[in-house]
């Protein structure tokens, strides 16, 4: 699959079948996050995997919209500090989060982001030392029905470029 | 050339050959930005495009670190509301700019990300409304070295995979 095919064909997917994941494409998931430029190369990002379904679960309650969480394959928490104080941090997790999604998309693997609002719950589930913190997790899986992963997109799902791009000036 | 290719080999470009970017190519550009995820489908962006030299050398001047744009064919300002107050806002820009850059490397243009710290100044040029800001810019162009896409990785320039990534638990 080309990228610019991926990018466009890529669905958020909220629904996974039992297929496992492969170690082999798992680590590829993670080797696309781990390359991932950053602002000044800091990569400031840690990714814990959870694949035992009761912390799944547990993930899945420190969000308000994280219940995808619960029936992933795998879930990818997004660790790092308290990007609150530093908003480069986000804006690179944003880029290795995109850079891991797309190529499990090229792999026939759905995916979908959750934000984490229970900051202290999600730490305390996850471990976490007290400058580190997870704001936001990936679900992975195959999709439960196949054909999500050819779901045209919704009319009207996306502003139209004439909206989002402006030429030289606002 | 496939997502997991473009992921591996995809390094940061500074510096850019006079070849101009076909308008097909910048418009397939910005829509894989503008087709990027985005937290409960907000797609939070503004794309501001400046190819005049003047004003891509006037925004080069509003971070430290921003100097490439100087020389860019192509720059793309990322424009959004306040992302401090918001910072899902900034993990969604890093996820469309991730997109444009990708899609970019493919067609075998560079780019390099700016941070935008003179807020009121980049807000001037681009000529935004008082709740609108620019924090980061892109730039594009073929590289001026063009051995520079087949840069290989520098050595240890990327954290390991065993430090990075965590299993079930911290």
């Amino acid at each position: 699959m080309n990228v610019f095919d991926a990018v466009r064909t890529k669905r958020a997917v909220r629904q996974f079948s039992d297929r496992p994941i492969s170690e082999d494409d798992l680590i590829k998931i993670l080797n696309a996050g781990r390359w991932s430029g950053s602002s000044k190369n800091i990569q400031p990002w840690h990714f814990v995997v959870l694949r035992q379904r009761e912390r799944l679960i547990a993930l899945s309650q420190c969000g308000q919209f994280a219940g995808h969480l619960a029936g992933a394959t795998v879930g990818v928490a997004l660790v790092t500090g308290d990007w609150r104080e530093r908003w480069p941090v986000a804006f690179d997790l944003g880029r290795a989060a995109q850079n891991m999604m797309l190529v499990a998309h090229e792999m026939g693997i759905g995916s979908v982001m959750a934000n984490i609002y229970e900051i202290e719950q999600a730490r305390a589930l996850l471990g976490l030392p007290p400058e580190l913190m997870c704001y936001a997790a990936i679900s992975f899986g195959y999709p439960a029905d196949p054909a999500e992963l050819q779901r045209p997109p919704r009319a009207g799902g996306k502003r139209p470029l004439a909206d989002v791009v402006h030429w030289e000036h606002w």
